[in-house]
């Protein structure tokens, strides 16, 4: 948990706010679906982008489109600004947005040390658990690099990447406990497509985020066992009152669940067909094991991580997520998935 | 408004509990699917059912199944109980379930006089505004009827009619000021696929149903307009605070706008593909008139004349929702979908 709260950091220190430097750091659909935002929004900036793979780098800067992602998203920032080196990035920048999926942030980060990140804001468009640490992005911030709350800001709401490459009106909520930072963080992604509120809840947004994933594993595994629509509506609308007992229980202030860094994002997740973490319930519930599942899709579901994270923090907190609960013992714990949900559908209300 | 409060009403007065006769007025999907619960259900009752066509009573009779909604589902009941008259019907039975569209349920009762209902239970499983009177069903059936307020009772929950007839597993929430009457009727619907919860908030449950058919139709327009899933996401949770400032507004008592009966039963119409309301929107966003959207639909949808009635009731009241605004500007004022959309989003957040 971020225990130190610290009410005001100078933005004078961090970056240049007369042509603020920043650096996106991933490369994958979220990543390009940033530097779209970054190139389409009005404000005087210079943009860096850590590119993992060096042949994915040189085709982006000879095409200006990413191969893999978004490929139709021109990509308008210079040249020499895409790198391979994620410390020439964060050399060059004193904004920087982590934008790979959480299992892959450590191994980006391998090479920086807390020093390299000293007197930077820290944005984190990630949504999910890191893994091996069991800790979402901004507790990995502040435990493992030492960046002070202030410095960190998170970027949540209901987003599909793909929606944004088509310039669909979309809203995104930046957090940080320091408002001011999320206010220039705000003031350097919307776009005439990308509406942005500021918020303060830094706790909520992230976690909200990441307990989402849980739900659309759960509304995939209810749809793999054979539960419709009508079901699908109630377990959303207990999910989002799990949802509001958590964030309530681990980080209380005044915040109203139904906004749409919270409720929307949830929504978006849950009902939509393409979801990875869906996609992965789904299969559990038709019967695959987690490992088949994961094979399956060539991937792992951020969902999957999520379980176990919450779990852990549910139990230090007393709080009893009855769908978290059961998605845990689903994938955790070898429980049969449609004994398990119907156990879960006597609880919902 | 509902002013007078009964509080107890003696429900021996109204119907033998140890064989409740129920009827079921109307014989659409949703009383196709009525008649379905009644009959899966394991208390022992007796069930009358009023069908308004001569030829679809006696195809009933003859071969057990509505030949226009969900012919699948197999009809229980006698047929002797099957009727035409709707006197008949309301004569034989102490409780009775009004299940046609809000539209025809002035015409259905024309020839029933305030007499015929004295000492009966009146469940509203209607989810819409009676036309011309511009009032709910709880609302009418005081005014013009003079039921007392705690012999009504309404079904509400996010409940499409066609995954009742394939039992899959659905909840219902009976509402009634009069809880032993609530507790009745849930008595009466439950089975081993439609679990039943009992609430006190009887406006608030009507109001949530008739709501969420505007919210259809806003979703209807914002995604024939061209709209993506982002802004739907946005949409809708802007849309349960909405409706919780109206139901809180018309109706102030303590209650989680996040249960199913409200946020679960909005979820369902707004995310289905099939609800006529979403349909109907969505012709008007691609640029039809009203007139030849109901036309090419054959029908109107609940939303149309709910948008009405709701703008009245917040003009009553001094609230100003803006979804509920740009529908009712777009369905009555003829504005353009596009701008007002547009106008909207910059209020949404």
């Amino acid at each position: 948990m971020w225990r130190k709260r610290q009410k005001r950091v100078f933005l004078r220190d961090m970056t240049d706010l007369a042509k603020p430097t920043v650096g996106v750091i991933g490369s994958g659909s979220w990543a390009t679906a940033m530097i779209k935002m970054l190139g389409d929004n009005n404000a005087d900036k210079s943009v860096h982008w850590w590119v993992r793979n060096e042949d994915t780098a040189e085709y982006i800067r000879t095409f200006r489109h990413n191969p893999n992602y978004l490929s139709a998203v021109t990509v308008g920032i210079p040249k020499r600004h895409i790198h391979t080196d994620v410390r020439v990035v964060i050399r060059s920048v004193g904004l920087i947005i982590l934008n790979t999926p959480a299992a892959f942030l450590k191994d980006a980060l391998k090479d920086i040390t807390p020093d390299m990140l000293r007197g930077k804001i820290i944005v984190s468009a990630i949504k999910g658990i890191v893994p091996d640490e069991n800790l979402i992005v901004g507790d990995f911030l502040q435990q493992k690099y030492q960046v002070p709350i202030g410095q960190i800001a998170v970027i949540g709401g209901p987003c599909h990447a793909e929606e944004v490459s088509l310039e669909k009106l979309s809203y995104l909520t930046v957090a940080s406990q320091n408002t001011e930072v999320a206010a220039v963080v705000a003031s350097l992604i919307n776009t005439r497509y990308i509406k942005t509120n500021v918020s303060d809840d830094i706790y909520g947004t992230e976690y909200a985020a990441v307990l989402k994933n849980i739900y659309a594993v759960a509304a995939g595994i209810c749809h793999g066992v054979g539960f419709g629509d009508n079901f699908q509506a109630v377990l959303v609308s207990n999910a989002i009152r799990e949802m509001s007992q958590f964030v309530n229980a681990v980080h209380p202030i005044g915040r109203d669940i139904k906004e749409s860094a919270y409720l929307g994002d949830l929504l978006v997740t849950v009902y939509s067909q393409f979801s990875r973490n869906r996609t992965f319930g789904n299969m559990i519930g038709k019967g695959y094991s987690v490992r088949s599942a994961q094979l399956e899709m060539n991937m792992v579901a951020e969902g999957y991580f999520a379980s176990n994270c919450i779990q852990q923090i549910c139990i230090k907190y007393g709080i009893d997520l009855p769908i978290c609960n059961a998605v845990y013992d689903i994938l955790y714990r070898n429980l049969s998935p449609v004994p398990e949900m119907k156990k879960l559908a006597d609880k919902l209300t």
